[in-house]
């Protein structure tokens, strides 16, 4: 008997896989939930993964019958037939997860002036006659520009397409979108235009569905970014993109199917047509935005790494093959740099009224890249820094993505530990906030030392050639033990050190001194779970009174809805892009020091 | 043995095949020539046809070798291999005619103030650095704005897809093309940027590539339209497009995929690539139009007859698949009626300079469908006038198209027939101009009266039942006769009948005597070619002193130049689309009467 190392997408979830154990097994086993209907005999198909690395089984009868050759050849399997042949990544198919991942999708609302850039208009015409023989377009653009006091001047040609018929059968009746000069969609129904605002990070994708007339959030829903298979963080997405302009495509290719059953997903939900959707905001990192638009990201390999768009973009969904409305536009916010885009402009946006009154505010988006910005009397300065995955639950031995299972909070009374995990079931591993709050306890109890060294302890034990402390042993859970390794902890230290020398450098730059800092706004999933105390305790982030710190939760996603619905937000977000200077931090003067000293606990 | 009716496409000649012969060996007995290199033997697959009605002699081994089932299923024959088994309309396919036809590309060259609506500008940039982080995209729109003040506010998408490794290519050099606030194309050359004029007839297609900073054209070509497989003229091109939307959509598929293969052909002798074309114009009558662009024309086909658009149109050439620079767009004039489109429009544009300063003209557009206006002190109304492809050969029974072989001048001088064919060859039928004489010379010798009957004469004769005047007999040939027949009379009555009464209409409705007319000025290619004695003797034209006749040759094409080099001649377009109205003739009172004293000859 022999065991692998396997690890499990989109959970993160990493572990040893016998030979002669399928995956699905071994699956349960590690706490990932798959789908298995029949109870391993093939017969469902409802188990389907992916093999991503490693070799595995043969594929059996049942497999072939199920799967095209051409899946096979993509590494389709079937969860329950296939037995590891080497050290594997296996993705799970996402029909095929039993717990949806726990993402980020309530917001700060705030409340906006609804003013959507496109317009809806609703028309009753007189038809053409022996003595009134405008064309279609001429009668519509008549009317909008009279009864609306519109300067409408052209039309989409997919609005064209369909618009005589539809006059026709709606007795020239119709509602007409109308997006500057540009009817972008035309309906024969009086219902209203609907928008979707898209949150596309690295690791996740939040997306929203909204009304444009009443500026209410109609659906809303999470998904994993599919290329996560192609690379865990923004460098590695680079580069693969980098090796062939097919991979690049394909990394276009995934994230436009993925948002487009995240579309159908949202409607359905909302029990409204794809179609009715007339304008979409999306907004990520500038890797995301230029990926999702095949843009070339080589520049942004090579120093001083400067994007190849940083302005605000209009695309038509067509061209990138979003289906909604035919005739619709993209929105793309304003990038600020190479490593800091459109979605940090759009958490910016959104916390907006938080920051905009204070003289010294810190705003960041935690996440597998995290962007730090310093608003100095509306000046603001912006960093990006490489936290890496590990907050992610990637890297850290027992990790794992905020999913069922996942500890998320951690105490460390005298010798026991006290956490609380997601679902409320049977711990499988740490998420995030839980890896953070195990760091800030241990260093707490004095267990490790500032410089991370962990010292003696009763739950401390030797494994595998390295210190690790026991969190749940095996006999408590009954299947593998959850740990903290001496790995872990320099892991941590490298991402909050990231973080935080980001930090030590805006405020060295602007001349300031970390007690002047009135708040710090702290967006994304990941930070907003976080238990800000142990954050501060490990000295990721600056020792600062506790009610100084807001957590805003998906800001970003909050900024592409306010840019959906109102022209004055895009107008703001592009003051705002225009506003923000840079800083390279390794261009920066003495910045490993600085560094090395951020990675110290405390 | 028995015979079968025949007609080739495109060259548009009629005839009998016998049942033993071969279609190649009928086509060149009838004048139509096929290449044939191998002498009929299937070898060297030249003699390509398509076969579009009726049934023929099954595929023979060697052409189901050649030729793909899907191809064999189409009706693609080698005509050497194939003998007809009913009545048949056969295509000869373009590569297997051998002479060329003979379109009408040369013509009024007026001189026009360059202003392209695509500018070109070449720019030197500095590279970015640490102290100059601007992305490529605002590296590159600070330049234009500052060094060329230009209001450039966005870029296509297709272009920004392909800049920033070209900038770092190029050494930070490139030429940029840039339209209203848009960059469309980017080169690393600093050769001038290209622009294609087409005027997409019915039945035949000019191309032109032109050289956006010089003005000249670098070369012109002219090919069939392809459509013509699926109806003659506009009427039954409607038809063919309302029976479903697959089949609209496949008009418009072939006729893209003929302009994609006329580019490639014009830049081929220009020796040019054909991604520097960076705008087109395209203008054709409204039912051409709104084929190539995929829109409906179903109120196209009741009254009262209007376009689904009618201002002009600005469309992305991959939005239509036209192969051109991926972010250049095709600019459509603007249409004036159903029936009165871009072309006349455009011919209006390229003639202003002739008919501004009279206070009385009529123009018009002679072809399938004959476009007339009548220009009254800078008013201009049009009509259109569904005359028919009698002109183009078709319904006549020695008609063919203008393609070498065919009698394009005639002349009857006491009993005897003098001619001219195109291409000083053997005669094989008629083109237009020569049926024009044909019934000129007959109605002034007497030969036929005034109400288009016809009366004896040694060349009369009566055969398959009608009578019928031998223009050139059997002996003299060595192949068929070529007569004039009753009913071709009556063919050329109906067609010159609807463009007289067109005209008669025009002159009635704004108060006018045909005499007060001082110009009449008369375009496209059979109109330039027609011998205007003739068309004035059998009153298809008003008996008006010869010297206010003006043949201005392709003028449609020639304002297509126009648009593509001017922006005030985009302008100016605009402004006569405007200023024109349209009467429906049928519509008008006493049609039928004015309509039929048209028909009579003199």
């Amino acid at each position: 008997m022999g065991y692998y190392e396997v690890e499990f997408e989109p959970v993160g979830r990493r572990g040893k896989c016998r030979d002669d154990e399928s995956v699905l097994d071994c699956a349960h086993r590690l706490g990932v939930g798959i789908v298995s209907l029949c109870g391993g005999r093939g017969k469902f198909h409802c188990c389907k993964i992916q093999i991503i690395k490693g070799s595995v089984s043969k594929p059996t009868k049942s497999e072939i019958e199920f799967f095209s050759s051409e899946e096979l050849k993509d590494g389709y399997r079937l969860a329950c037939q296939t037995y590891l042949k080497s050290n594997c990544k296996i993705k799970v198919s996402l029909e095929s997860l039993t717990t949806p991942q726990r993402l980020q999708l309530e917001g700060l609302e705030i409340g906006v002036k609804l003013n959507p850039p496109v317009k809806s208009c609703d028309i009753k015409l007189s038809p053409p006659s022996m003595v009134d023989l405008r064309s279609d377009d001429e009668r519509i653009m008549d009317e909008l520009n009279h009864q609306f006091n519109l300067s409408c001047r052209k039309f989409d040609i997919d609005v064209l397409k369909n618009m005589s018929s539809l006059l026709r059968s709606s007795r020239w009746e119709a509602r007409v979108f109308v997006r500057d000069d540009e009817v972008v969609s035309i309906s024969s129904k009086h219902s209203s235009g609907l928008g979707l605002a898209v949150d596309l990070g690295t690791t996740k994708i939040a997306g929203y569905l909204l009304d444009l007339d009443s500026g209410k959030t109609l659906s809303s829903s999470g998904v994993m970014n599919p290329q996560i298979s192609y690379g865990e963080d923004i460098v590695s997405r680079i580069t693969y993109a980098m090796e062939s302009p097919a991979k690049k495509k394909k990394l276009q290719e995934v994230v436009v199917n993925t948002l487009n059953s995240l579309t159908s997903d949202l409607c359905r939900r909302a029990n409204v047509e794809k179609e009715r959707i007339v304008e979409a905001v999306i907004v990520g990192n500038t890797v995301m935005h230029h990926l999702l638009l095949d843009l070339p990201v080589d520049q942004l390999a090579v120093s001083p790494f400067v994007p190849a768009v940083q302005n605000s973009l209009d695309v038509k969904s067509r061209d990138i093959g979003l289906n909604i409305a035919p005739g619709a536009y993209i929105h793309l916010l304003p990038n600020i740099a190479g490593f800091v885009g459109a979605d940090h402009v759009a958490m910016l946006l959104a916390t907006e009224r938080i920051w905009k009154d204070d003289d010294l505010v810190i705003a960041l988006d935690i996440g597998t890249n995290t962007e730090v910005s310093l608003i100095d009397n509306g000046d603001i300065t912006s960093v990006s820094c490489a936290s890496g995955p590990a907050f992610e639950g990637a890297h850290i031995k027992d990790g794992m993505r905020a999913t069922n299972g996942a500890i998320e909070r951690l105490q460390l009374i005298g010798d026991e530990v006290k956490y609380q995990t997601i679902g409320k079931v049977s711990p499988v591993g740490l998420c995030g906030s839980g890896i953070l709050d195990a760091i800030a306890q241990l260093y707490l109890a004095g267990v490790i030392s500032r410089d991370g060294k962990m010292n003696d302890h009763p739950r401390m034990r030797f494994h595998n050639n390295q210190k690790e402390f026991v969190l749940v042993n095996e006999k408590e859970n009954g299947s593998p033990a959850i740990t903290i390794t001496q790995k872990d902890v320099r892991e941590i230290q490298l991402a909050k050190g990231a973080i935080r020398s980001g930090i030590d450098v805006l405020l060295r730059e602007r001349g300031h001194f970390e007690q002047e800092v009135k708040k710090v706004i702290i967006a994304g999933a990941f930070g907003s779970y976080i238990n800000v105390a142990s954050a501060v305790s490990i000295g990721m982030l600056p020792p600062l009174p506790l009610n100084r710190f807001q957590q805003v939760g998906n800001a970003a996603g909050i900024g592409a809805k306010l840019a959906l619905l109102s022209t004055e937000e895009r107008f703001k977000a592009e003051a705002i892009a225009h506003r923000a200077s840079y800083i390279e931090l390794a261009a920066s003067p003495d910045f490993e020091k600085i560094f090395l000293r951020a990675t110290y606990l405390g």
